[in-house]
């Protein structure tokens, strides 16, 4: 039996999705002069190299590792609402809201306020009246946190709406209502917007930000904000279960990924559209674009409403990893392994996917 | 600057505790065929592979695997004594009274029973009292599970009391109370009594084993036990924040430490008894094997009440990793890298460290 | 110093607000002869009569006290929903979401699904996307519960709309997703609808009746289903605190109020009736009906503008209780009391109240 | 069918035990004049007034008054240990560790630690133990509360060791440990020391005392302590479902008992003693003094090892309430029913109840 080789290019993934092999070969070369130093239980060593320049990129005091973003949010939120419940504020189809199994809830004592008024993104007029709500309780209720997604996963990687962030940013401090990001893909938007990740992140108390998806890690993220808040979150962290012994190898290929990440993603950008045009050109193929969005736009063609099976083949054949057909559309992820073929390459390949 | 040269023996971990260099290596080489397969939010692939080869080590129908015992702990004991509360008898000095942020309590609901009445574990007759103080009380109040860690942490490993244990198991069958086993170290407590895995976990309903205190792996552990209780629990994993994106790395170095791990154990053991004997015979060194213990001695010397700074030195001029002294002695350690050097060359060296 | 005599008739309440005296007064007549038994921790004696009549009247096999509709809704919602959280659905103005301190996430783990999207109500539409909401979540949710609150103590009384409600039902029944009412003001829907509680309660598995709003008593509610969910309920209720040593002075009210407490709530509404036209007929009055509404309506007047302290004069001086005005209005409630004048006398000093 | 008639002096219990008849009539009695002002959710009016009153006895700045001793010690134990978990050290034989449910783990996320190691009591030696356990735990652990019964219910109402206890005292106050007291039954340890109440509950930082005990309540309790710490916890007190609609049925007879309260008391200590040497003189009669005793002595005697019916007969012929015998023993209760009838009459209706 011979192993599939694997991709060059993925249309499915938001970073380079690195195969077994070439994650442990590049973990090898890493640690080859025997300098890496292991953490124990996810504190010292490469974990906290990786802490301090997740810290700096994103102009905060202090940055620390965790195994999963549900841990991440929930002991951010804690940190930030308190352990006695209160109320936190959500959209209605983000990540919290939808994906963390409620945890906020079962673990964390908090109630999720779902808000949706402002597409993808909610209102600061929807808080206001979130926070007279509180006030009018007959039992004393706090907004224990205000959650900002953006760019949000399940609307195709489209921004929280600029004008209504503003807004609740300025409602938020003049009230003193915790703010936290669910900045997973944080670092797309920056280079979709052309702004420093520092600059993005300085309004929230908190921020989370994922090292896997990509930043070339097997898991983990990294929570940051000021050192006061965050500098013993590691006992909490065990104490919920995300004490790793070691997080080393994790920490060590996000710290190996980081210098030139944000010139990658520009240059990746740029090729994709590109890329983009020469679809539009084609006749066969559909190309819509994400309002506010951000790396993904859906692709139809003659091929898209074929089953799975097809399409896998043909991406094989091609070298390249596609995301899975939904409502006769592909959404196309642009990311850094599209510096890897030219234009020329990308946009046949996947006329050709989608029309032969 | 050059980076310190890995030890080749430890007299302080119960495995190989693998440098980063070492694992990296070895990650490198199991990955190089190209046929691994990466887990998905830790199912499929290298994660499967291993928790089939654990729950048939085990002679349990499932396995799954988690990323630290301080979570699989947690869970189990959810899985066994329900989420409406209920009383958990542990052992006073065991991991889950002492070391797990009281999560049974904070995240659980549980109520701890902590018992000590029969030394390193507690008697049957104990349990009785508790599954009456149970009866007798106010609000109905049950005994949802009985804990057992053995070897025990904080004993220098020594092992629950058989007696007491095959009585504890067999009050609990009769009674229906779940039986819960902290097997952390039990591979090793098997090689020590010469008995299967299989056979010494048999009594459990649900049984957690480590996979990085011996087997290779950077961090995790599994639960083992019937399909039907376990087959689902990846949705709580997620919840509680135990879902990595990519497990496979300490998934695969795990599973390619089983083959043989028993037989190198054993011979371990069999060369640590002839090192032994060496260190006993020396005058200025004092040894003292715990009672029912395992794989820790105590050893005393002229040097053992100095300063951790000199020991390490020595040790680093040795090759060897020793542990931090407590009370004037140092808690050795027997491990399989122990099979790396002959007898006569440990003793000698565990001799001049403590002499010189 | 002379204590202000108890008033005759309120228009501020649901039921007949007994004085401290009247209460009194009643309860040594009811308790005279010497065969009134004591409850013990709010079992047996009155405390079970009680409970019986509260059954019988509702069509269920149990019912079991509680002090408070905080902790019975809680404790309904856990017994429906279980103790491993889960979802839900309730109205955005509803009680549960709005005035239990959020006791349903801090202390049963659930996660509360606010909906408003049919007025008072919420459509069987919204509820179905809730399902389906969970069957598309990363972690395995399920809807726990659907609450339906009717009337709505905050729109003015206003019944759940009825044919939404019905398609409501269909759905959970098909669903096997428990239904829980709400109906702290069930008696007043059933006297102004013509229905039979029994009837009314059919639908839903467990349903929570007020004891104090409307019968007498100085505190309490039932909770009423099936004996087999309710017999140990008990145990619950004293471990969440509502187990109080005696119960009877409060049971033995609401036991003396239920014997035509329907035909006395008739009798109330068609004399409102009557008022109402008189009312209407004075053109320097006011009179704004409820949708859907029960026994609220919205009198305005000269004088309804003006400060609480002069209205509650002349509330004193008339020998009634007024409601608080709130936007210039007075929410009148019908209850009972009104039967003790005619419509002229209720409807002049309504007048002179407003107009003088 | 003819009502039993009330008993005249009760040896099962700490009080008066009023009957419902005797309850309501004194109800009635002191709400005659109309003066009474009822609460308004168990805040205001009577309840107010019985606050303040038990404020000033205890010594205290603030009390508050609960439905429940069972919710009120949860809520204490959460101002004091706050919401993040922790230990609280309770005794093994202690209401809080066997008859309330467990709450303070399942609503509380605290930990208990059982100690007994001082009797009826525990030492101060095992609760610097206990804190020598937290510094020594992997996850930062507090030792939230120190908790202290006294009398002890499960120990015939035993007094907690007074060394071991000011030892403790000093422990927490140089520790800054919260001390919480359990004094259901404080005032009758304040008789029977001839200590104020303030004075015995002046160490502690939240108090504890029952009002239907044998302040003649039906229900309830109150916390007392600082003002700061306890304004707002009628917030939590309704989140939790102990905000009753209206108390002052209870708060109102409670009040009423307080004049002269510990001189009764004193009075049936006097009368007691008095009463137990008749009975040591007796032959066929046994008399045991509890150690470090409060109220409670045990009787055998001929009859004593007789069913409950025949004691219960000759109860109501001697129009006495007896306790349940236990052991063939009756723990016969002082209390100030004992002042109703001489020490004769008393010590022949007992020697006659054990021998006929």
């Amino acid at each position: 039996m011979t192993a599939k080789p694997d991709f060059e290019v993925s249309f499915a993934h938001d970073g380079p999705e690195l195969s077994p092999r070439q994650m442990s070969a590049r973990l090898a070369e890493l640690t080859a002069d025997g300098s890496t130093e292991a953490d124990y239980y996810s504190n010292g060593g490469a974990v906290t190299a990786l802490e301090q320049a997740m810290a700096e990129l994103l102009g905060k005091e202090r940055a620390v590792m965790f195994p999963t973003g549900t841990l991440a949010n929930l002991l951010a939120l804690r940190l930030l609402g308190g352990t006695a419940g209160g109320r936190i504020v959500v959209h209605r189809d983000s990540h919290l809201f939808n994906d963390s199994g409620d945890n906020l809830s079962q673990l964390g004592g908090f109630t999720m306020v779902p808000l949706n008024d402002a597409g993808v993104g909610y209102s600061a007029a929807a808080v206001r009246g979130e926070i007279a709500r509180c006030a009018n309780a007959r039992v004393a209720t706090k907004l224990a946190g205000i959650a900002i997604e953006s760019p949000v996963r399940r609307h195709h990687g489209a921004r929280f709406p600029p004008e209504e962030l503003a807004k609740i940013v300025a409602l938020a401090k003049g009230d003193g209502t915790p703010l936290f990001y669910d900045g997973a893909r944080m670092m797309i938007e920056a280079a979709y917007i052309g702004r420093e990740p520092a600059e993005i992140v300085a309004p929230y108390d908190l921020v989370y930000v994922s090292l896997y998806k990509y930043l070339g890690a097997p898991f983990g993220c990294v929570i940051a904000g000021d050192a006061e808040m965050l500098d013993d979150l590691y006992h909490d962290r065990r104490r919920f279960g995300g004490g790793l012994y070691q997080s080393w190898p994790a920490a060590l290929l996000a710290l190996d990924h980081l210098p030139g990440h944000l010139d990658r993603w520009r240059a990746a950008i740029e090729r994709s559209e590109a890329v983009i045009d020469q679809l539009s050109a084609d006749d066969r193929i559909t190309v819509e674009r994400i309002e506010d969005g951000t790396n993904i736009f859906l692709l139809g063609g003659p091929v898209a409403d074929l089953d799975k099976g097809r399409l896998d083949a043909a991406a094989d054949r091609e070298g390249v990893k596609l995301p899975a057909p939904s409502n006769r559309k592909l959404a196309i992820k642009i990311n850094e392994t599209w510096t890897r073929w030219d234009a020329d390459r990308l946009a046949s390949t996947l006329i050709r996917i989608l029309t032969d």
